[in-house]
């Protein structure tokens, strides 16, 4: 099929998947809140069943449960190949309900735009690949190939029970390669997709100094715990902005020459993020003269997500806080161990004289970065131009992160994240949308990949 | 008189000077909230009446009503000499409720202690006093000086307008010398006071690095306020506690070999104040080899009070904040301006590339330090002896602050500051107490104190 044809048969099936969607989106299924998980598994088991699938609901394992699709190759299809599509069907809370326009739980249409919370991220998703799924077992002969699901319930709030249900079921989830659940349009209409992920070690650093909050006074002669814990920090990076913690790039993998030729051509604008931020300085890559987009894709960072002592109200208080709270991001690359990084910023800590603050472990998560020349990926980005009118963009990994390293840990797969959102979806905010035009395109794209997976992966 | 004859006379007085406190603690006067002033005003000048006083509600140049009050000397005290006291009729607010074992405004007495919301601070002291005058009134001839009152009711706010009115009523306040609104009992049963206190510059830092909050993952390029202002904060003191800000010691006065002394015989024990707070750590002083009364009474200090920026909350929540605040509270000696305090620190970050963190003046007071040789100082302490069990301390100033320069400045007098605390009182604390002992040994050092006056003034 070429992209006419493909396209005017999803536009057929468009009516039928958009309902389908508001359906979906109607349950407000709210991880974080516990909220209408047992309905939502209900209607995501349902929807698959309608496309011919096979279902299990794992949840033997704690927390919601996990489940497991499958649609078997058709007649003419390449049985030996296996996809597998990673999507979550729980949401981010709502929340604050007054600066939604729409109900949030009450899908939306207006001007193309269908408004929902999940509706990008990502419900939407789901339903497309589903949609395409339909339109295969349409065509004669069947599905080309094998394509499994796993869709959990608990990605918006850190997968932390995801990682038992792979190794336990690693078999059931066996495949060639992997779709990701998120992706979408920039601010240049062009899809922009991802082969890997960046981890994280999300830390926190408690320095106690008294039992209870002191009069300032005594600042005369009592250690003063907001101290400690800012001469600490400003020993971990410098004012250039260089993360000084021995060991902290421990194991880094270096990007090929080829994903750093990739990257080098990656959209981006300066003056563009500056706007859309509001940002009152250079970026930090200005001074050190990188290039902000090999900073984003291969570069670890240390992020202060949050400082807390003592009193932060309005006007005068005269308080020497007994203790003081940093939360720290360290976003890592592949190569890099969240307990390693943690371990160093406590030798660090150590060395400096600080052992009176104590570092937490918050959320620890290994980055993942698929072969950038895999067929999978290269097929991914070919079919991707015959839907897309613009030229597509194929990033070695995202900037953020997610479970992936879990999936390329258990599984050994490839991956690449794409999806049907766009810049302007409001993913996690009010108003969260998907236009109707990506959402179409998504399909047609997913319609198309999957037609030559088997084939491509066979070269 | 002496202390037996004072103590019974005081006796004699003893449950009508409570009634009369009781009345006046039933009021809620909660400046910070705007509560009971008008009334209160009311019950204050109705209690210097009802002691032979004159009145005058000063209301004309801003903020809650000032009381002056004044007594003339009798027919054999010194019409030549008048003291002047300083109190405040307004409380801080009794929040949290849920933490006091009785009615913050029902005044109620338990094991020989009075508990109620300012009856340390400062009702109680101003009956003290209002009693004192009331006995030697009784007495043949009268007052032996004449006695002035100002009693404001915005100190616990910060007296933001207590100048003006010092300024416009110079004359009507003058004086020869002046007793502070506070003071009581440390751990040892010793009366502790004070003849100065320290000045502050209360600071707000701000570094606002966009317009919005981010997602962390854009911490591989985008300056990070929170980080600034760390570094920012990290130049400008060191590990050991030095303040490194150029110009900030410039025209500290040296105290005197005779402060120096009395300072290094002041009571103190590390232990006990290592007990008192639960320190994790050393005294700041221990390293330098400092006395840490010394550093309480003669050293500036520069606290961090407060520190804020990002998600502080429970968990992570991946940000690049906006903004980060840090509330400075620098303590000043005699000589110290808050004014070039606030201009040293200013330059400082500009010096260093800080020209991101703005610099807001919160409160800033200077200090105050009277003649520690003034034979009204002396006679303070000299009284206090006659009076009290335990051998008094007095210190050349306070670790706090207060309003004490304004009456130095304008009314050129020394100042000592006593009252009827101790140091379990529980000041702008739940359960704030005096103790009966106390509050009667108050009133009869007040007699003696001023009997004896006019004369100290005149050796």
């Amino acid at each position: 099929m070429n992209k006419e044809q493909v396209l005017s048969i999803v536009q057929e099936n468009l009516p039928h998947a958009i309902e389908k969607l508001k359906q979906y989106l109607r349950f407000p299924t709210v991880s974080a809140q516990h909220k209408a998980i047992p309905e939502t598994v209900e209607y995501v088991v349902k929807m698959i069943h309608e496309v011919g699938g096979e279902t299990k609901v794992l949840d033997n394992l704690g927390g919601n449960p996990v489940v497991y699709a499958f649609f078997a190759a058709g007649s003419e299809g390449d049985a030996s190949k296996t996809i597998l599509f990673y999507d979550h069907y729980d949401v981010q809370p709502p929340e604050p309900f007054h600066e939604w326009n729409t109900e949030p739980f009450d899908p939306t249409i207006i001007d193309g735009k269908l408004y929902a919370r999940g509706a990008a991220d990502n419900k939407g998703d789901l339903v497309a690949r589903l949609t395409a799924i339909q339109i295969l077992q349409q065509q004669a002969g069947g599905l080309p190939c094998n394509i499994k699901f796993l869709i959990e319930g608990e990605e918006e709030i850190g997968s932390p029970n995801l990682e038992p249900y792979l190794r336990a079921y690693k078999e059931l989830f066996q495949a060639d390669a992997c779709i990701w659940e998120f992706g979408g349009k920039d601010e240049n209409e062009r899809i922009s997709m991802v082969a890997g992920i960046k981890g994280m070690a999300y830390l926190e650093l408690t320095c106690v100094g008294a039992e209870i909050d002191m009069h300032s006074s005594v600042g005369a002669y009592v250690d003063n715990a907001a101290w400690r814990l800012v001469q600490a920090l400003a020993t971990m990076k410098n004012q250039q902005n260089e993360i000084l913690v021995e060991g902290f790039f421990d194991g880094i993998e270096e990007p090929t020459a080829d994903e750093k030729k990739v990257v080098s051509e990656l959209p981006f604008s300066e003056e563009a993020t500056a706007a859309l931020y509001g940002l009152k300085r250079p970026l930090i890559t200005a001074a050190s003269q990188v290039d902000p987009r090999e900073a984003m894709v291969f570069h670890p960072t240390m992020t202060i997500c949050g400082l807390d002592s003592g009193y932060t109200g309005e006007g005068a208080k005269t308080v020497l806080p007994k203790s003081a709270k940093a939360k720290l991001d360290c976003r890592l690359v592949p190569g890099q161990d969240p307990q390693h990084i943690m371990s160093c910023i406590e030798h660090h800590l150590e060395k400096h004289g600080f052992t009176d603050i104590t570092v937490t472990m918050i959320n620890g998560q290994k980055a993942y970065r698929s072969d950038f020349h895999h067929p999978f990926v290269t097929h991914v980005l070919d079919t991707a131009r015959v839907i897309y009118d613009h030229e597509p963009v194929l990033s070695p990994n995202a900037a953020g992160t997610g479970p992936m390293y879990i999936f390329g840990e258990q599984l050994k797969l490839p991956v690449v994240s794409t999806g049907v959102g766009w810049v302007g979806c409001k993913v996690h905010a009010p108003n969260e949308s998907i236009r109707l035009k990506d959402f179409e395109e998504g399909i047609a794209h997913m319609v198309v990949m999957l037609s030559g997976f088997a084939k491509a992966l066979s070269k």
